[in-house]
């Protein structure tokens, strides 16, 4: 297997919606995977997500099951609130990094199980936190689970998930996974409340921003892959390269998420838009348009984004200033920037075909349109 | 050193102020303190607990530089909150459980230092998630941290320092400490929430009151003395005994916090009463009251605390019913059941002058007025 190819540069001006479709094009066409891993090497589905997942169906199947058994309690509340979120969709990003990252480095046995239950359980609490400051009525297409089962045990259901990711990995009992997951863990709070303190505040910049991410984010994508390697004994420099591809993949990942929120794509499909917007985020969309814009589209940003002053037509007029600046297709070019930084964090490790189908994860995160 | 003190049973029907008072001047007698571990042995206030933190004083003077260090970022709000709650006037009951534990198991080094300042971490997050839950305003007789801060980051920071507690537990690399405290935070969780479900419902009997204030406030005292006994090395049933005292004299403690919101000494001390009551709480006084109540009195019963359609004038009526059936008095004699408890594990611990000041704090717990 040779270098992995990079993410290449597209049309900056071109209307999202083709380049991401352009994107998904490129990326979606058979990979080389030479030999599975773990699973069935004849079923590999376009989409690379679908493709890892595949690849580690068995190891997954395994993580599903502790995720389920672990999630248990004597108190009702918890079970039936944590299998909603755990259960509603979720792609299982981050704990198929852990699992990816193990196998890639020839771990043989099962510590990897356990510990991506526990970055998924990291994940999980954040998300039912994150719901509950964000006061969101959605999550992935379906009532979020303060909604649901409002913000009190959305809360402390956190909580217990958060403690319980810990029980699992004192099971493993490596110190170093637990200094590692514990450190993400500190950070993603920190990106949390850095992103709280920078809402609807137009002075956020981008470093500030790419701040907000690397911690929110790519923390967690950074320690999910990072455990991977520790498990398997590996060199200093792997268990590095895995990390820094995780830290470059999450950056990208929150960059295609933040464009998402404003994308015809997505408008496409039915989904909602707009949603950071109404909340007056400051996301690189919205800043790489401030910056650009004119006095009186400043004072639009200002007015929508920091007073929340917002009539219906408003989303449309920001998403005109975007087209207008290339504000979205800038924000996919710095995730193409991010990409290519993770796949060169790939090719410092060996041949594997596990590598390439994470550098595959990698392209399918610029092209996706959900 | 001879077997220790039980705590004397009270006259059932005496007032509650009485009793507390007769209490607080039995303990409050000097006790025999014949050498001091760490401080200055004349040092001996009258309240238990500050002559706790002045055997204690240098140590505990290090774990609050280590609190303060620890829960610095630079993101500004996070030691902003921090500090508002970690500073307003918390007893560090906890941490100081941890210290004494260590010092009279034998523990010459410092390790103790750190994991009392993470007991506190942990705490202090519960209590952060605690006062969102319950919308409080107040907390020790100020502003609560959401009330100042919004409760966006109030969840926010209490994610924080549970993430840094684990931080602080990894630096001290005990796999057995980690066990120990994750598995108490997520019993304390399982509390939080079972109190949550039990909240304006009559149907929680005694047996679930204790299931809840067992989890939600005693797992910690249990874990924060284990810790002690642990970081010490000693056998095992020594460590047990000390997990038994702190177990005991974390639902004692509760016991007594429950009914001191009911308490007539709090209200002469100028100091807010009722809250448990507006809130809907149903606590030890109210069970007992409602189920020696008539019809009408637990049909007032279920309309003030479980339809929360209340009166000013509810809270005084209130009073007397549980003035009329004994229900703050009965509920301390539960309080003295297992305080007794508590001091009995402790004479299963080698003598030691911080065995008799750690008896002293049961003592002083049954008689507060605060």
């Amino acid at each position: 297997m040779g270098a992995l190819d990079p993410v290449k540069p597209l049309p900056m001006l071109a209307p999202l919606v083709e380049s991401v479709n352009q994107a998904s094009q490129r990326v979606s066409a058979p990979s080389p995977n030479p030999e599975s891993v773990v699973s069935d090497p004849q079923d590999h589905p376009a989409n690379a997500l679908e493709r890892l997942s595949a690849l580690l169906a068995d190891d997954l199947a395994e993580v599903n099951t502790e995720i389920v058994s672990r999630m248990d309690s004597q108190v009702a509340l918890i079970p039936q609130l944590a299998s909603y979120i755990v259960g509603s969709g979720g792609k299982r990003l981050r704990p198929l990094l852990t699992l990816a990252s193990a196998r890639l480095c020839g771990h043989t046995a099962k510590r990897h199980i356990g510990l991506a239950a526990a970055v998924e359980f990291i994940h999980t609490a954040t998300l039912l936190h994150d719901d509950v400051v964000d006061e969101s009525d959605l999550r992935r297409g379906k009532a979020s689970a303060n909604e649901v089962f409002g913000n009190k045990p959305s809360v402390l259901v956190g909580d217990f998930l958060f403690a319980r990711a810990f029980q699992l990995m004192t099971e493993d009992g490596s110190i170093d996974v637990l200094r590692i997951l514990s450190r993400a863990s500190a950070i993603i709070a920190e990106g949390e409340v850095l992103q709280l303190a920078a809402a609807n505040d137009l002075g956020t910049n981008e470093d500030i921003y790419l701040d907000v991410i690397g911690a929110k984010t790519a923390a967690l994508f950074d320690a999910a892959c990072r455990i991977g390697a520790l498990v398997a004994d590996r060199p200093a420099h792997e268990e590095q390269a895995l990390a820094d591809y995780g830290a470059n993949l999450g950056i990208a990942f929150q960059l295609v998420d933040d464009v998402l929120d404003y994308s015809a794509a997505q408008a496409q499909l039915g989904k909602a838009i707009g949603d950071d917007f109404r909340e007056g985020k400051v996301t690189l969309p919205v800043i790489l348009a401030y910056a650009a814009g004119t006095e009186t589209e400043q004072a639009f940003w200002r007015r929508t984004v920091e007073e929340l002053d917002q009539t219906p037509e408003d989303l449309d007029h920001a998403l005109s200033l975007m087209a207008r600046h290339g504000s979205l297709d800038r924000s996919i070019d710095r995730a193409r920037g991010y990409s290519n930084k993770a796949i060169a964090a790939l090719e410092r490790l060996p041949p594997h075909p596990l590598r390439e189908t994470l550098a595959d994860i990698v392209r399918f995160n610029i092209g996706r349109d959900y």
